[in-house]
């Protein structure tokens, strides 16, 4: 039986987005029926609900920061029971035989995973809804499970700003004798920043201006850079190993590039909607490297999840109500949250069921 | 005693080169004298005294693909003895005591290295002359020695080309499994199909146009690819594990970076005069690495030169008198030479000692 639920949906692109009601599937055979408690209000939501960066698929129930209690399980289900502290990210499906499926690596699928909105099952017909939503019918593969030691909402946005800064900071090397510079103080940022120090780096946050040098300290990092101080940055040319640049805004990489020392890294987690240019002479002469990543695979959701558990990181949020979505939406844009919107998925009523 | 040089050089910049006497200084305790037989035309012997990549020093006398015969070493040197035939590359000393400079990556020395001409000896302020001259004195740690089996005319562009390429494609896994794309196929670009197809990698050419299809098959290439070719560059989305770019001009590097698989690197070596625009999806969607490189230390460079004996890599040039190098440079600018000039130094005239 499927299972009517109410969601909030951008009826089309730039529309405020409005009370809407869909109806998700019956849990099949290797699927969870996930009530929602909270989601996360990442800056993608917003990005793909304005077509930001293409033609995006309307109506849209963006969220892939979602967590809440199984409700459901199928006959097949071997991994949650009913009552089980689960999450889903930005994925919900793959094709699952492709080498990129087969090491780990879903976000790369080769036939294209399925976003948790704005996307296809893998069918390519049926279209999916996000977490904006009361509840969501997910097969196992593409649930993780949420450590006990996780209080829910505070986890919530870990499922992709945990991900998409975790992944990177492992693969690029972070750790202990390690500088590591975190650029933006953000939704992602200030997670990665937690990450980074859980990893035993040396953290220095990059910030714009000083207004956020006292926050950067009490998240744990060891230092701070103004990009605007140009005697800082230039007193920095050469110093980190790795640089994790989750700004969003057109900022200047090869300034950035110039901090890190030979055979360091820059990543990109950030998604800027126009073009960077790039001084051939900054990477060139040091043999630097600008990289680009894009979340993580689930067993390494999981992992994350696990090490976050492990070392107290969690995500610093305002909760909000389903209600507010709108004016939370203005405030991102803004960038006037510290740091992250988690929407109490309990505000949007009762049962649909 | 001092050795009076003949040489060319640029008295100022965009000026033409000139007949030009100097003074090599005499052959200290760790020196050798060595006469030069030919010298190669790299690029950016044209950038740097145009002042293409900012303020030069001027009279300026290019030449960084040196090859020749040690005619006299000092008391203390222990590798070479006249007679010999050796090479000089784009450095003629170092600090030798930095971090860099330990671990045999002199061109990154952190108190920067001293190039082969516009630039400074490590004193600060003798200036150094490059190879379009008879003879240099150079110190013995910085001099390669050139493997009996090579032509030297044909070695010397080895000395910039060969390192330049050989380095990076060695560094980024280059071998037997990957493919590799080489883009531009100039100076850099036939001396890395050699290498790449050495180190037994499956290469493919990348090129505007049809062009040079058949000069990428006899080169060794495997494959060719017309960058202006759509329908061919769509068709090879994601196909290479590394690409080599020796492109100077300025080039879509989102077109490139699109090429390479998951976590692929495309490397920069050719170095445009302005920034090229990165889209960030072309890096976050698979997880890909832009990345520079710059030339290689002189153990490497030693390493390369016997990698390029052992497999008959060597680069195919057309020789010119020392008087033909204003033309000759126009003609490079065209892009009109396959694929490199190398002076014949004897055109330069009898000894002026």
């Amino acid at each position: 039986m499927t299972q009517a639920t109410l969601a909030y949906a951008a009826p089309s692109a730039k529309a405020p987005l409005a009370p809407f009601s869909l109806e998700r599937r019956a849990p099949g055979p290797k699927d969870v029926l996930i009530e929602i408690t909270h989601c996360g209000v990442c800056h993608s939501d917003l990005h793909q609900a304005r077509e930001d960066w293409g033609p995006a698929l309307f109506p849209m129930v963006p969220g892939h920061e979602i967590v809440g209690h199984v409700t459901a399980v199928g006959a097949e289900v071997s991994q949650y029971k009913i009552g089980d502290r689960v999450g889903v990210g930005c994925m919900v499906d793959s094709c699952r035989t492709c080498s990129q499926c087969d090491a780990g690596e879903e976000q790369f699928c080769e036939r294209g995973f399925s976003g948790t909105y704005n996307g296809y099952e893998q069918d390519g017909r049926t279209m999916t809804f996000g977490g904006y939503s009361q509840r969501i019918t997910v097969d196992e593969a593409f649930v993780v499970r949420v450590p006990d030691a996780m209080p829910l909402d505070r986890a919530a946005p870990l499922l992709c700003a945990g991900i998409t800064t975790y992944s990177p900071l492992k693969r690029f090397g972070a750790g202990p004798g390690k500088r590591v510079a975190v650029m933006g103080l953000g939704g992602l940022g200030h997670v990665g920043v937690r990450i980074a120090r859980a990893m035993g780096a040396e953290v220095t946050v990059i910030s714009t201006t000083e207004a956020k040098r006292g926050d950067a300290a009490a998240l744990g990092a060891h230092d701070f850079l103004a990009s605007r101080d140009r005697e800082a940055m230039k007193a920095a040319a050469g110093r980190f190993d790795l640089i994790l640049d989750t700004v969003s805004a057109p900022h200047d990489l090869n300034a950035a590039l110039n901090l890190l020392r030979t055979d360091g890294t820059l990543v990109l987690v950030g998604v800027p909607e126009e073009a960077l240019p790039v001084q051939p002479f900054a990477i060139i002469g040091r043999r630097r490297r600008l990289a680009g990543s894009l979340i993580g695979g689930i067993a390494e959701t999981q992992e994350m999840l696990d090490f976050c558990a492990e070392h107290g990181v969690l995500a610093d949020i305002e909760t909000i109500a389903m209600a507010d979505i709108n004016h939370a939406w203005e405030r991102l844009l803004k960038n006037d949250v510290r740091y992250r919107f988690v929407i109490d998925m309990a505000s949007l009523g009762g049962s649909a069921g």
